[in-house]
């Protein structure tokens, strides 16, 4: 498809990231090239059921490939970077800017995917111009909760352009981290800013966020404090957060043991690219946990978040190789539940206090930062850029709607300010801006290694079979005599406890095999998908009757007619 | 006297300003070029009794006088330019800059001191320049609790030196004000910035503050709640605050009536500069608020820090000639009280309700907003201009020791911040900073219309006739025939009541008497200041004795010698 704007607009659109908090993905355009940012995925909501992923709709760029230059990345984080390999696979040969640490995170999905040989990647600094034939790209230093964030300025015939990426205004960051490029931004601002795309996330809250170094700060005293052995649960792309954790251990004598895949890769880049400085003598092998005493110790582990598989559960049930949790245990849990994972992590800390361990978590104990500015850092980046027309991204639609009225307090004017769904195609110029087309950017969905072949109609599917249940109807037929050789067999998982229901279960046998017998009887020649369309609609009509449920049907016939 | 620094080194001190919070003076001197910025007042505690203001000590500018090139203003409140008079009594003729507002203010004081027509006076813009020999001053908006205010850089041959005045970042300043110009300051650190010296008095407060703009929305809630009338006390400066509420008035159908000379001159100056938008129609003669129903008026006034002869104490306890309190009446207090007022201020909330009124006041309503900048706004300054030293100014010792933390987590070294006390010169050049030498920076108590004529000594006086009380003695002596004539009598005043100490007064009387006939018989010449020094120490001992107090005692001798 082409887009239907005149010639000298340049297009704006996102195909992930707008009404949704992930898959960000925003497609910059003039004539014949295209800039896109970011490749994320987002995690399926509890209703998409045996869903991995969710990726956006990459058929515009598959179409319009020849005019892409690049796919440029702010920062590391999954609904950012998540989707490049299934991005490449439909999008082939696209080359990648991104940051060192952001770099080093795509290498290993590229890796697991086989496309690391084949695709050219460029480690970006800040200071770095991408210089294409219409489009140029530059970067300014943010800070939010993964080192090595960049706001991209996109310089286009029209104006400048600018995406901020995910970002807090931390003016103290942790370490000798920098803290974000307020010059460069005012500079931007000054040279005058066509169009703000800024992050929305935390638009409903009010305040500054707090430095990550008060987390720090709380940290240390914490595990001051603790007289036990520690567990430290995290982010693990939060090398900030891993930094103090340790930088805390190390000052009272513990020494650091890593679990979990994800952590332990955390720390092996985090040390790797500078942002971590841990010595090796305090580095523990987790083997070797048990020969030092308990105050001498803390695990740093993933699963924060509740993940049945991470280190943190596993250790909580008791299914972890090495380590069991033992009274006197303190577990810290350094991060915010998200929304949709409150119940699991209450279950966690449910099953590690029975196990006897003191948990620390939430908000109460300054144990948390967020990784997003609150409504005055996202005042103060319109300040700084102050741009002719405004987009709030990366957020539902609440969120998008109150950053749009802090714009307008920013002296944005209501008609440049635009409220956009994914695929809606802003068209501008210098001095105008206007809704021009829409490209397709519906939900594709990621299951084990298929991408965007499961339907809405699986879905649904399986949220049936999750609510309802299941029923296999299996009979061997041979249509050349007309009989049924074995069965109807009945199987259930799900719908109803098959030894205490034989009678449902024998009167629904007979009803199959009576579907059966009138098609056998009917005709010589019976039409397998109709014998199966009507099983379905007979089984189905009488277990509802007698069950109020409906699962889902699934005969399967044994021919021996071949 | 002259600095005791290098040809080639820029001084830089203050007489007033680092210790306290109040007065604020800062010199910068560069060989034969001095700048001045401010020349506030202090508002005396309450141990400084009788003394109406506390004003630097201007010695060092009076001697050096003709290095002097201007006196630059950064805001209009009291602390800033209430020393402005004084000042040009002792160093006159001083050409004064200062933006639009600060000016109106100015001329209103010089006017009462006979000051206006010999006083230069510049209205600043931001934009301007202002070039000397050596030194050159630009400026940069900010926002505080009063409309126009300005930092101040002043450009010296070794390095940009630069005075915030006081701010916060109200990034949704009220109406169409202008929002920090945080291009400016970034551009400003983009040069290079050698001394950065930041009003510290919010210190102390770790956030953000919040924008003017939002206690207006909690007013205008207010007020649309409230059925009777309103009486709306607040700073006469903070137009915006002024703004705020008469906007929420005319909304609610309600006419504004004014009370308080200084409140009335505040909204005239608001209306010529074009802060307040107040059609004559919505201003009500205060004669004719009784004209009106409760529910169409509202009463501004000054007074909310409970000053006995403002307008609001004077309604409370029904000496003002216009207006009294009447059950159903609401008293909003759109203010914190300073610390020194707490008591005053609860007092005046008491008259207030005692009279029926009901009263909304304090940090729960949301009803006031700090002028100062929390800890976030100091960090934001000093990552926007980046100093290679830094000097907190503009609050009390602990005030400054904070900030200046906060300075070394945004990357200033240890040892490229200074906390100085008043007179302290700090002596800097490109590459190094040091401190040099000191001038003198006392207080001078300036008392009805006498400048620095006042003591420690009377000071100390003060405190103990507040404390102590006073006795005074007086007897009538013959010296040439050796007798007492009359008396000695003596009269109290906050020491006894006389009336019920009949016993102890005849005492005294009868001892002073002793001690005067004893002067008197021993010797033909009686040295009258020995004979005062006995009375007092005989009287002293005897009254500490029998009432453990120490009144002042003052002995008159009238003597018909001559």
């Amino acid at each position: 498809m082409t887009l239907k704007i005149n010639k000298d607009e340049v297009a704006v659109f996102a195909i992930g990231g707008l009404g949704e908090i992930g898959k960000n993905m925003y497609v910059i355009q003039y004539q014949n090239e295209i800039v896109i940012i970011d490749a994320g995925i987002k995690f399926p909501e509890d209703e998409l059921l045996g869903i991995d992923y969710v990726i956006s709709d990459y058929q515009y760029l598959a179409q319009n490939r020849d005019k892409i230059k690049g796919l440029f990345i702010t920062h590391g984080h999954e609904d950012h970077i998540g989707g490049i390999p299934y991005f490449l696979q439909k999008v082939p040969d696209v080359p990648i800017y991104a940051g060192p640490l952001a770099t080093a995170l795509i290498k290993g999905k590229l890796e697991e995917h086989g496309l690391l040989e084949s695709t050219q990647m460029h480690v970006l600094q800040e200071e770095d111009i991408v210089n294409f034939e219409h489009l140029g790209v530059e970067f300014f230093r943010t800070t939010h909760s993964i080192p090595d964030t960049l706001g991209i300025a996109v310089h286009t015939p029209q104006g400048i352009i600018i995406q901020t990426g995910d970002y807090k205004f931390d003016l103290t960051p942790v370490g000798n981290q920098p803290a974000p490029n307020l010059q460069k931004m005012a500079k931007l601002g000054s040279e005058g800013v066509l169009l703000l795309l800024s992050d929305s996330t935390n638009a409903e809250i009010p305040t500054f966020s707090k430095s990550e170094r008060f987390v720090g700060n709380t940290i240390h005293q914490i595990v001051e404090r603790i007289e036990g052995r520690i567990i430290f649960a995290t982010f693990a792309s939060n090398l900030y957060r891993v930094s103090q954790a340790v930088d805390a251990a190390m000052q009272n004598g513990r020494k650091v043991a890593v679990f979990g895949r994800s952590m332990e890769q955390a720390i092996v880049n985090g040390r790797e690219l500078g942002y971590l400085d841990i010595p090796d003598s305090e580095i523990l092998d987790a083997a070797d946990i048990n020969k030092l005493p308990a105050n001498k110790v803390m695990l740093l582990c993933t699963g924060s978040q509740g993940e049945p598989m991470a280190a943190l559960s596993r250790i909580a049930n008791g299914t972890h190789r090495q380590i069991t949790v033992q009274p006197g245990d303190t577990v810290i849990f350094s991060s915010n539940p998200i929304p949709g994972n409150t119940t699991s992590v209450n279950h966690l800390i449910n099953e590690l206090e029975e196990a006897g361990a003191d948990v620390i978590h939430g908000k109460v104990n300054n144990i948390h930062a967020s990784g997003h500015g609150g409504q005055e850092e996202q005042k103060l980046m319109l300040r700084l850029i102050e741009p002719k027309f405004f987009m709030p991204i990366h957020g539902e639609y609440r969120m998008l709607k109150i950053h749009t009225e802090l714009a307008q307090l920013c002296g944005v004017p209501e008609d440049h300010t635009f409220i956009f769904e994914n695929g809606d195609v802003l068209a501008l110029t210098k001095n105008s801006a206007r809704k021009a087309d829409h490209v397709p950017a519906g939900d594709v969905y990621v299951d084990g290694n298929g991408i965007g072949d499961i339907s809405n109609v699986v879905i649904h599917d399986r949220q049936i079979l999750s609510e309802e249940g299941l029923v296999i109807v299996v009979a061997t037929i041979d249509y050349h005599k007309g009989l049924v050789l074995s069965g109807p067999d009945i199987l259930s998982r799900g719908f109803v406890y098959m030894r205490e229901s034989g009678d449902l279960i024998n009167q629904a046998q007979k009803r199959v095999f009576h579907t059966i017998k009138t098609h056998l009887d009917a005709s010589d020649k019976v039409n397998e998908a109709v014998l199966k369309r009507d099983i379905i609609d007979n089984l189905q009509e009488f277990l509802f009757r007698r069950t109020e449920r409906h699962p889902v049907i699934l005969p399967m016939i044994i021919s021996t007619q071949v």
